[in-house]
């Protein structure tokens, strides 16, 4: 942490900061530059809040010198995580992950006729929503957990694992019980209570990165997961709020590199929410390929002009297939398999 | 609702439009501009999502007329709301309603120092923590159910009512029954199923606003709450997240005056997670009241320097003192009371 | 500055980065902390880029200590600068500066009964687009250079001061020798060879904060026009562009506080362009007055559902009468006169 | 463009609305729907602002039905442009075009050791500026015009083509003669003046995005210089500005695939101000052309360390001959050569 005095900040100032430095167990060094004086403090902060000093008088601005994720962070642990969903495995440079289905789950046929078609388009785990997060309380709201019983209907058929969204602990308890990887939503990924149960469930938990959250943000909520004991956590970019218009939201690519230099955790991609438009997933979803990422999440609908949410942005079935075809070269140049 | 074509859509895309509509109970306008057709859509959309004519072959944009809120919205009830905390009024042109306390409750010497001096100064209602939702889950989490006793205490001796976060279902049943008002704080804005179980509390909710909420967004959330029969709801802008760093978060006072065009609702402002910096308070706090808030949030503390959690943007008792006896000239000046 | 090495940096790598520092004349003091070192760098950086060090090997990140503006800096210059148009004082305290008047001058006819009411109501200063910066070619541009002859006809009769754009340097010629303030638009605020060429003219400017101009970058900006020896500079905060779309900007009245803090220059808002509709002007203008500003610029026409620009955002000749009666109230509450 | 009434809207001002509209020569076509009345407003809007619309009595939103730019969309022309670079093809399926070089030219020595590297490793044109836009005037702000001899030496020597940015209109010209393409950067996108030169001059235009600019904001700035005569302009996405502090903008290559869709120009990506950050330039640059970009502008630098701008996110020289040794592969899955 480095503490940064008013260039008019008195001795005694000086001094009152030193002494609160000390009196929390840290070491103040005082350093005296042209125009000011700069304290770095040296020592584990641990629960202490840097922004205690941003109050203390004559200090200009207090700035912390490390992240405040410590169990994601690549400086813990240098090599990279591998996360098993029921066999299949993500991260490290394993193969590319392909999760794909429907925004939700509607019907038997439904759910069954995108299984076949995205299970032989290439992909292992299929995603699909019974309990959804809808803006209105007046939209559909999802299944619910009558959709369990399809999920092992067509994961006995077709061999696919099952990733979904827990909203609650009630949910989770469920989703826990029934899927092979338990989504935490954007919405939530500050919902501290649902990421510590997140922590102690025995499945793998893919963490969506909120709307507005900052990278630093995502990975210490992915530290609550971690801290639970659970440390198969995959992350997921699925685009920020920005000013702009023209997507949904806006696809951050860089969050793959970023997230790799700082994280031991694999990071996959959502190019349906990310940009909210059927036309732009595909290039998107290649795009993120590129960039390294360990895997996509892709929403697909066998009708999806009839879908009961996200239709606009889900892929015919035949397009998720000529994308399908069109990622291994892409997968391929940057030296991984799919 | 509305359906701008593409330049070039063929005659069959726009029929299959129509026919879209029509089967979901709809009735199409189709209009014929200069260079396109547009189809304006009337009836009651209900649950259906106008997304779902997005991906429609010759579609280019869907437009909705409407907003997604329904309860919240002013059109549905034109006289505004007040809201009763225990007593205290919100809303309707009541006294403005002034909010203070520490971030969070650390002990009980620290509590009742606070809860006098606010008290003195012309607060009605306490605020504090006791759940906290922390970045890091290294971070302190506040005192738990512990502090209730504590509230108990100081509603005894000084009359001041109690506001105080629930972050999850089992938090918010002791919330409902210790505190006077449920907050539902920024993060949680979207958690739907704590907004559901709060429909159903029998104390009056203060929702803030979440970091990236839009305004329709915000309102919905509402609707989950009044949905559920609860009709006490305050809103509380508390600044969003912007592109600006000299604050911890961009303060939009705009919400102020567009809130109540658009709700019936009471809007409060919360200046010190809105700034993140003291020294920015009371200006903000004043220019809330100038824009037409019903109240406002005030963090205080008796130690500042020395809080468990956001010392850097509290107030100190004195300056909390001060801020209250430039406010009634500002209310004055709008035609409100403290 | 501040280099912050990785925590796996080797000696040599933390060798060089010292190296380079004492290469360009400045010193470097290793610090260890527990898991890095930092290395805390004095002396003056004049023109070398702090970027620099953040790509040598080991570096993790680097920070700056000390901001980039230097003229507009309160460091620099402890009291208030106070601005002088043509008689008219903006800054330390003064009386609020009020500038109101239409986006684009039209007609004399138009100019005259707006000059005429906005004088009546209290306004010393008068505002109007010559040269109007518009998003489209295709949309009305402006009388131009017709437009000063105009300008002298009411300043002659109402004795109003005038502020008017320039968006060339041509066009700061023509401005600077008939407008009592040459304004600089948002869109132009780092449009630096326009800015060198205001720091040159002998009058007064109006620098309007960028659309998502951080406060340093607008800092750095009047840096420009103050190195080139114009001392006399007013800031305008005129909203930021955000996610939210209630509001055409969203208006940043924390820049008011913030501003006075990191600089000695006056700053005023405008409530017309940071909203974008008519019905939030009055409310945000009282609130910017509320907030410590040293003047409102605000959107007049007499007949605004007719203007050429900017109609649904201008306040009837009535509302900015009304408006001007409300603020006397909230100026005093603050200690400010009108 | 279609006006949405209020829900109290009264017969009078549904007529007064109609009466504006024909009033200027346009159709209205009052729509009932369940709650409110929209008046779907036919012919051409030419000049007229549709905010003008929004502060009638009765008026809740207008909505423009069609985009703001015209020559820069697609419905005007429906092939692609294909810009010619002194013989360097850009779009329209051609190879990929590769623009390199320094954030500056610095020295003789600088730039031809850049230029034969860059040569060797398939760039064809290179950049670098001689007119900086610093933040600060107290930067580096380039060779200015003495580097156009430079620029000569080297196409000489080697034959790769050069862009390099123009400021102002007086560096418009210089620029104009003696580089191969102009580049108008972010800040100055609309700096409407500089547009309208860049319109007449007889040399190909690289209009960067702004920081903070809509996609239609930039078309309709492509405008501006398309209206002027020039045909010839290829669009540059160089990241947004966000909430994200991870990189220096937010890369929004989403851009891509909407840009194609909107407009027949040709668009390209810098990744290297779309993040800042040499480490995640490469993995950017492979997303970028995966997107289906038609073309990079990438920093490279013989010795980054020392360079006088933007050394931090400067390739080595050896770093950029093997990204574009990576490229190839990736173009080819996507159908492109380089």
């Amino acid at each position: 942490m480095l503490i940064l005095m008013k260039s008019n900040a008195s001795a005694d100032q000086l001094g009152a900061v030193a002494a609160r430095v000390a009196e929390i167990g840290l070491t103040a060094h005082p350093l005296q530059s042209a125009s000011r004086t700069v304290v770095a403090v040296t020592g584990e902060l641990n629960g202490h809040d840097p922004a205690l000093f941003s109050s203390l008088p004559g200090v200009a601005k207090v700035m912390r010198l490390t992240v405040a994720f410590k169990l994601a962070a690549r400086e813990v642990r240098e090599e990279d995580t591998v996360v098993d969903v029921a066999g299949v495995k993500i991260g490290a440079g394993q193969k590319l992950a392909v999760m794909a289905g429907p925004c939700s789950f509607e019907s038997p046929q439904q759910v069954l006729a995108i299984a076949r078609a995205v299970k032989a388009a290439g992909a292992t785990i299929m995603r699909g929503g019974l309990f959804k997060p809808r803006t209105s309380p007046f939209s559909f709201q999802g299944l619910g957990k009558d959709g369990f019983k399809l999920m092992d209907d067509v994961r006995r058929e077709t061999g696919l694992k099952f990733v979904t969204e827990a909203m609650d602990e009630e949910g989770l308890e469920l989703v826990e019980q029934h899927a092979d990887m338990i989504q935490i939503g954007a919405r939530n990924m500050q919902n501290f209570s649902l990421l510590r149960k997140a922590g102690k469930a025995r499945k793998p938990v893919l963490l969506k990165r909120g709307m507005s959250a900052t990278l630093e943000e995502w990975l210490t909520a992915a530290d609550y997961v971690l801290s639970g004991g659970n440390t198969q956590v995959v992350l997921c970019e699925r685009g920020i709020r920005t000013f702009a218009t023209h997507t949904r939201n806006t696809l951050d690519l860089s969050a793959v590199p970023a997230v790799k230099e700082l994280s031991h955790l694999p990071v996959i991609v959502d190019p349906s929410h990310g940009t909210g438009f059927r036309q732009y997933v595909a290039p998107m979803a290649l795009a993120a390929v590129a960039a390294g990422a360990d895997g996509i999440m892709v929403e697909v609908h066998n009708d999806p002009d009839k879908a009961k949410s996200d239709g606009g942005q889900s892929l015919y079935l035949e397009q998720f297939s000529e994308l399908m075809q069109a990622i291994p070269a892409v997968a391929k140049a940057v030296n991984r398999a799919v």
